[in-house]
């Protein structure tokens, strides 16, 4: 029986880590959960999985679900330190990473500090802070599975393979919902435009992240600190019918890929039953019926994200970091109405050029150059000087 | 330094084994050599690799042989007491099994009871006699490493997996030359047609095998041997490119495959050099210039050979060494021209049907099942008594 915290349980990824512990009762315990505004959710998933402990946004939620559970011995916590409870409940075998962005790392980075195993989905942690979550994980002894397809199809076509022969990783792309728009008419897409992504079914963040390439963006950096690979060495291609997840080349010209249908249950389920698999209430994957699986180069104009974030770590120390934060405020902006999808990578690229590195030490180094990319981000959608 | 004979040295896996061993003189030395008709090759190839024996196909050629190398301290032998002395030699670290055939299950087996790790190419001894050779590796403890791509791609797709979680092997077959002729143009078609392989360079047998996609039923009885798995667990899709050389799905619904470019160097040097992989002089696969990966299902009617080989593993026995036995038959006629290229099917599945099913306790019985065969093919042939 394993035991599981899940941060970010009302999201995408939480929702379906969810309907696979319910599946396997025999095999799966919930012992904590946190959710963010969806609270009625949250109230449901905690009368179905009867947690020891749920955590919310505020004192003023937590008094209301407390209220609505009274006599089921489920304690309710909120903020920062109910994320970190949730995360280091001293019951759980796993943590479950699937909060949508920077708030993510203090939680993830308690349950690494405490010697959690942790399946990861949530990917702005490792873009923020990589080293310093990297060398907690080697120094508790700490491993990371991977739950993003991508990177779960790489962790699965290194297995069994040796490190010392990687040529290349390549991340494949489905290139969202905008790959055959002209460029030229980048500058008028709706939000609704934006949301419709054509394979994933996937929350608001993502999905936008997904349109402007940033996704795949955020996806090197990330593979780059959870496999160890320099960032020269992660390529990204352009594969439409998202049936190849991602792939490993060896120097020998062999590329091992993963391959299957573009259901996230997929690989939540090997990271919580790694290093055995489960049978799942899917299809299998039917080659013949999916058609021509197509491949092509990301074109690095229309999508100026995925460069972006390519520059960012390349330059490394906090500058991922002010990608990652100015990217986040874009995105909010974006979806409010308050800039164009255009104006996503200006914003950031304004951040960038307007940051002045410095060295991370310490988790606060990375705090503090967030909250500063943050305000700039918004003072520049403000004053809508953007480009 | 890993000392090697290779069985088949002339033949076109042979040839590609001595190039990747001259471009690494420090990794690999050549200890013996057998060739078959092509003497003048295999002449110079002793004098390149200067092997301490060389066998040749009979008594007068060895002779010969001997008097053009003179003072090399090159020993030449024939025959299959030839073929296992080069099988055996006590020096040799690896044997490169690449012979063509039936003739090959002696040496192979030979070289399995000395102990002597094989990379294998010669599919028709694991057809022929599977069980009896895959007892003997176990017996000796000796790895069987693939040659075949298919097989190959199967292995690195196997690695670091557990054998418990496979669902299905999927191999890939290009479909040969004559996948998009109407069936009824099949009967007409030339030896010159059949040669004409779309992907691969490889010998005649071989490359009329892939034609009539018996090649392909040779290496599902071949992946049932050497991987332990269910011929019902093994399907196969036509994939014209070429580019995925076969798969593995687990029970999640993931597959792993391996993808390259179509050049044998690639799994001739992964079975000499694993488990590191070696830098090759070869392009790498670029996917987007590929074009698209397309994936269908055999048609049975058209390509009944894959049927029949099928049918033959599932009877088991003496019946896949019918299978084989009469198959060989049947290509080479087709080659001399005295059958047709529909006839192939029709001479196995007749020489089948006639066949008695025995059990097979030695080597022996599969001699005799395979002479028996032989001798029943070539009779009907001669009577062209084949529908």
């Amino acid at each position: 029986m394993k035991r599981l915290a899940i941060l970010g349980s009302t999201g995408s990824i939480g929702v379906n880590t969810l309907d696979i512990v319910q599946r396997h009762p025999d095999r799966f315990e919930v012992v904590s959960l946190s959710g963010g505004l969806n609270i009625e959710l949250l109230r449901d998933q905690a009368l179905r999985f009867r947690p020891k402990l749920v955590s919310v946004l505020n004192a003023e939620v937590a008094q209301e679900l407390q209220r609505d559970l009274t006599g089921l011995k489920i304690e309710v916590v909120h903020g920062v330190e109910g994320l970190i409870r949730v995360a280091t409940h001293p019951e759980v075998d796993q943590v479950v990473s699937a909060i949508v962005g920077a708030v993510g790392l203090i939680p993830t980075l308690s349950a690494i500090k405490s010697g959690k195993p942790i399946a990861l989905a949530n990917k702005e942690p490792l873009v923020m802070a990589g080293k310093l979550i990297m060398e907690e994980a080697k120094k508790n002894g700490v491993t990371i599975l991977p739950i993003d397809s991508e990177h779960s199809a790489i962790f699965q076509s290194l297995l069994g393979h040796r490190k010392e022969d990687i040529h290349r990783l390549i991340l494949t792309a489905s290139g969202g919902p905008f790959l055959n728009l002209p460029i030229s008419k980048l500058h008028e897409v709706t939000v609704k435009d934006a949301l419709h992504h054509p394979h994933w079914e996937m929350g608001k963040k993502i999905t936008i992240d997904s349109a402007s390439l940033m996704n795949k963006g955020l996806e090197v950096i990330e593979a780059h600190w959870l496999f160890d690979i320099p960032v020269e060495k992660i390529s990204v291609q352009i594969h439409p019918q998202s049936v190849i997840h991602s792939m490993v080349e060896y120097t020998d010209g062999s590329i091992i890929c993963q391959l299957a249908i573009a259901d996230m249950r997929i690989p939540i389920a090997y990271a919580l039953s790694f290093p055995s698999r489960m049978e799942l209430p899917l299809p299998f994957l039917d080659l013949p019926r999916v058609g021509p699986l197509t491949f092509s180069h990301p074109d690095p104009e229309k999508f100026p994200c995925l460069q972006l974030a390519y520059q960012s770590i390349e330059i490394g120390e906090t500058m991922p970091t002010i990608l990652n934060a100015a990217n986040e405020v874009a995105v909010h902006s974006f979806l409010d109405g308050m800039i164009r999808f255009t104006d996503i990578p200006s914003v950031i690229r304004r951040v960038m050029e307007e940051h002045q590195v410095k060295p991370i030490q310490t988790i606060e180094d990375i705090l503090k150059a967030d909250q500063w990319a943050r305000e700039k981000a918004k003072s520049l959608i403000e004053r809508k000087k953007l480009c």
